[in-house]
């Protein structure tokens, strides 16, 4: 293992309507955030700066060097989007600009140029409306990176919570879920935790798919048919699993019990996290051959360019990428 | 609307094999809760108040009259069961008698005989593997009193969170939630905060179906085809409703915000119900003639006998129970 903390985070700006300028500035003016590069459009980065009242000096990047290191500046790797004129009104434009930017950031993460991605919001719905399919950062990283189980994480304090499906619509999720996508993901949480978090025998707890883990089997037949099978086996490896557990309680005490919670999908697992933990949540994506966290909020339109944005989410997102080990 | 304080409350014990007899006799013994009926079967509970230590005199109940008043004393409409020696091993034998003894308490519910019922923990797949189809209290309750439209609600300290849907599997979920079935519940929730929690125009979040709560119909589209215009003809009414909110952010604050938050499913509002408040979360049964609240927690058959059973979440129904309104 190495810790490349010599190279510099690149953090992607995301959606230049939303709040991601802003809390980058944010960071920026305080020097909350060391050695990062942000990746994005100069002109939406000065115009946000002038619009907040922040005096942020911006340097563009030099590849191969070091990051912004002092107070009031920022070195950000310019990525012109069609359309930055854009504070509060996403348009639908400046689409593949912003996905162009995520693919240079990730090539200079694969060649070693960066440490590790650091993602701020994107709108996924102004992408959609691009044409262009988009179901999440998470999808599209694993795509770039030729990566077949991305695994989602959420990070607070003291929990962890990953998840077995992300963005599907509620009806797809049982059919999607099955013995061979639930031990991809069940191995890239167990090795990550092990690799990225430094973990030597991660204690895991698994959520049920069907209230109650099934009821025995009698709410839902997935507990019998694979899961408890699965989990079986895994434990016969080594593993340390816990569950299937009723989801409804196994939060309850799980960061004193274990390194992390596996929930089936995302309404399980997120409002608690979220709940337990708000504004300091960090999204972690395991399974890429690249570290890469993000924020935990969406673009907050309406607080774009108010100055009332928070940047906690995103100075967590990078000393959380800071802490992690390339592997 | 009549406050019925002078009658007393009943409270069914629940499954014989499980923690029910404990914590009905725990509280008895402190005289936590008073004008209480226990309804269950008293050689059941001699066994079980022997097997702890607790010296709490059983008397049996006279019908028309007062329940426990006094440290120490217990008031039992005696339920026999078919085996009464199932202390942490539930048989399925008994589990006719175990419906019957809750039949018993409607009925006085019904007949004014009791202010309220309160029920113990029940062992869904036992009374399954005795041929019973039984999916839950709420839905019992629901087909004795024929209330169309039972709402599950869990309620702890600051928090309120109601269901759409119970104890489905995860797969059937989409199928069952219709625009019909999610008026019948917000109406349901809505009168019953105004009439049993006298809250003259109640606040309601309502939770999306889908992640994101379908994020503008990218990820499903049950908010676009019916819940986003369901909810607006609700408001032109005049009811306060707010969303459908994505559930993972939904929750954050909703204390301070609304009266209740509605989820849409089991494991979407109940993790973070339990995580916030667990050991004295109450589960209210909405849209039924009788007041009805419950545990919170299951048998936990491997703590009866022990006296290691925590009675917080039967105390604090008790009192729920008794600051509803009979409307």
């Amino acid at each position: 293992m190495t810790n490349s903390a010599d190279k510099p985070l690149i953090i992607s700006v995301g959606e230049p309507a939303g709040i991601g300028p802003d809390i980058c500035l944010q960071l920026a003016a305080d020097a909350a955030a060391t050695n990062v590069v942000a990746c994005g459009d100069l002109r939406v980065l000065q115009n946000r700066a002038d619009k907040i009242g922040l005096d942020v000096h911006l340097r563009p990047y030099n590849p191969g060097k070091t990051g912004s290191l002092r107070a009031g500046e920022l070195a950000v790797l310019d990525q012109p989007v069609a359309n930055p004129w854009v504070c509060g009104n996403p348009d639908p434009a400046n689409a593949p600009a912003l996905l162009q930017s995520i693919e240079r950031a990730v090539a200079g993460c694969l060649q070693g140029e960066f440490s590790g991605l650091v993602t701020g919001p994107l709108q996924k719905s102004t992408i959609n409306d691009a044409g262009i399919p988009f179901s999440g950062h998470t999808e599209y990283l694993a795509t770039l990176t030729n990566s077949p189980t991305p695994v989602m994480m959420l990070a607070s304090r003291n929990l962890r919570v990953a998840l077995a499906s992300t963005h599907l619509p509620l009806r797809e999720v049982a059919d999607y879920l099955d013995r061979q996508r639930l031990e991809a993901v069940i191995r890239v949480l167990n090795r990550d935790l092990q690799v990225r978090f430094g973990i030597a025998r991660p204690v895991i707890i698994v959520c049920g798919l069907n209230p109650h883990a099934g009821e025995a089997g009698h709410l839902g037949d997935e507990e019998q048919r694979f899961i408890i099978p699965l989990l079986n086996e895994l434990r016969a490896e080594g593993m340390q699993l816990t569950g299937p557990l009723p989801a409804d309680t196994a939060f309850i005490g799980a960061s004193e019990k274990a390194d992390a919670v596996l929930a089936m999908y995302h309404d399980q697992g997120l409002p608690v996290l979220k709940y337990a933990g708000f504004g300091m949540a960090v999204n972690v994506t395991l399974g890429l051959p690249i570290i890469r966290t993000s924020v935990d909020h969406g673009t907050a339109l309406d607080k774009a360019g108010t100055g009332k944005a928070n940047p906690g989410s995103l100075l967590a997102a990078i000393n959380q990428a800071r802490a992690m080990h390339a592997g």
